[in-house]
């Protein structure tokens, strides 16, 4: 449906690099949906192409410029930085619903079953699992929930010693948005199971190095890699004549090939965007 | 009310320990619940007679001994065994509903609220929140269910593989029971959010390494804690004078002080008990 979309975010041109893997999945898996990519103002004007290639709609949300409600949010917590830049993603009212997908995901086969799920459906945080993962997200556009996700923000000084919520940010999520939309969503945990999506929509890739033996058995059905955690795939290298990942750490060596997959995926189908774009720039290691 | 019960279980007298300090934990918080202890046939005399002190009822499950479908089902499926012991605990029909809890949790607040769910309630295993974790779970005694669990064991030759659930076992169950009751209760994941229980009804210590930011603001709402993994708190070694736990590993020291809680629980209330049956032996290393 023309109305749906699958959204990411990408604030810097590293994440970017995520956002156009990202969206190239969803290709390849042929999304009847739109992709809509937020941007943050620091992304270069190559990135910005090269997402436009990719992206049905790309689109720059310059909270410090806005001038609005989420500028003044912002002020007052300026520690939320990219949080407020995640929450433009309730201002895409030309759709009905979305997804929301962070920018160091990878999709694995057609996942647009998702959007027979309602506002707000997500996957249990491996670690916290009272909590839903922010990576992953069904939503529902919404100028007054907009408005009210800013006024939470900016007036509820710490969410994460919210009581009501036993939340915590297993990954590095700068931005703390999974604290703020777990508090704002504070019900997920208690209130409604079709709003819990399958762990194999937001399968984090700590939670394959921790539990490998799960893994072996049940990776075969994941259908959303989350590369959660301080070290995303831009930051290894990858050597394009042998197709190896370079500097894989142990655990990544153990590691199933999402890793693998997510470089295939860049160099056959993003590298040839950017070089159109950047020139023949070394565009293989992080 | 008196038709419903905690129930643990113990196969070893090591196991059993666990079981002593759990029950103590549970009267120390003022339960008005029964007390039962499923036991193996290997648990010495002495520590029946401790169990005796503190639970209600210690019953003897000797399913090599039984003759009965429990024996033909373990004939079949020999690695399950401790397992077979576990599902025991639905044979305890003069209660109306009841409470498994593993012998390595650890009780800080009365939970006789969680007497108010239904069967089968369980919190989510971390790691792999689409199952439930087994060391804490609401159940009716019932002996048709008892049978179908049976049957269900023997012939399913792999639960482990069963493609409806994504489900390993975390810890280190030596039974397996985690996959069997996911596989018996495979709806748990979609079907009733009420019998999701909250997380701090089973926090378990490997989340507490793990997500120690987490654990340090909301540690104090824990209610359980499952000492869930290769090491349990018997396998350490306590200092009464100094009231010490010794051979702490790095990740135990910035451990908060469950295990510190548990063994000032056990030297004080448990060890008196054991040195009136054992006599003057050293108890206070594993
Ligand atoms: O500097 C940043 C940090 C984050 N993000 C976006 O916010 C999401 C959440 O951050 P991240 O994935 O790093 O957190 P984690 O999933 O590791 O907790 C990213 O995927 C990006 O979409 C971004 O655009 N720029
Ligand atoms: O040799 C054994 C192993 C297990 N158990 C019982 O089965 C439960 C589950 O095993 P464990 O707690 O070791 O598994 P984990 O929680 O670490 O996965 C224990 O708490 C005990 O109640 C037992 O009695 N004897
Ligand atoms: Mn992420
Ligand atoms: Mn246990």
């Amino acid at each position: 449906m023309a109305d749906q979309a699958f959204v990411t975010l990408a604030t810097t041109d590293n994440y970017a690099k995520g956002a156009m893997v990202l969206g190239k999945s969803l290709r390849n898996h042929s999304t009847s949906k739109k992709l809509v990519a937020l941007i943050g103002p620091h992304i270069s004007e190559s990135s910005r192409a090269v997402l436009r290639k990719i992206y049905d709609e790309v689109r720059l949300v310059d909270v410090l410029d806005s001038g609005d409600a989420a500028h003044l949010a912002m002020m007052k917590r300026p520690d939320l930085g990219v949080t407020f830049t995640k929450l433009h993603c309730w201002t895409l009212t030309q759709y009905s619903k979305c997804v929301f997908m962070d920018a160091d995901t990878l999709v694995l086969s057609n996942i647009d079953e998702l959007f027979e799920r309602e506002e707000l459906s997500a996957a249990p945080d491996p670690g916290w699992p009272d909590c839903f993962n922010s990576g992953v997200f069904v939503f529902r556009p919404c100028n007054e929930t907009y408005g009210k996700l800013l006024t939470a923000c900016s007036e509820n000084g710490s969410f994460d010693g919210n009581p009501k919520v036993h939340c915590f940010s297993f990954g590095f999520s700068s931005g703390g948005d999974q604290g703020v939309l777990n508090s704002f969503f504070s019900d997920w945990a208690t209130a409604d199971i079709s709003k819990h999506l399958p762990f194999i929509y937001n399968l984090s890739s700590i939670a394959i190095y921790t539990y490998l033996p799960a893994f072996k058995q049940y990776g075969h059905d994941a259908k959303v890699v989350h590369f959660l955690g301080k070290v995303k795939p831009w930051d290894y290298s990858y050597d394009t004549a042998s197709k190896t990942v370079k500097g894989q750490t142990q655990d990544a060596a153990m590691h199933p090939n999402f890793l693998q997959q997510w470089w295939e995926l860049f160099s056959s189908k993003v590298l040839p965007l950017l070089k159109e774009e950047y020139g023949d720039q070394p565009f293989l290691s992080g």
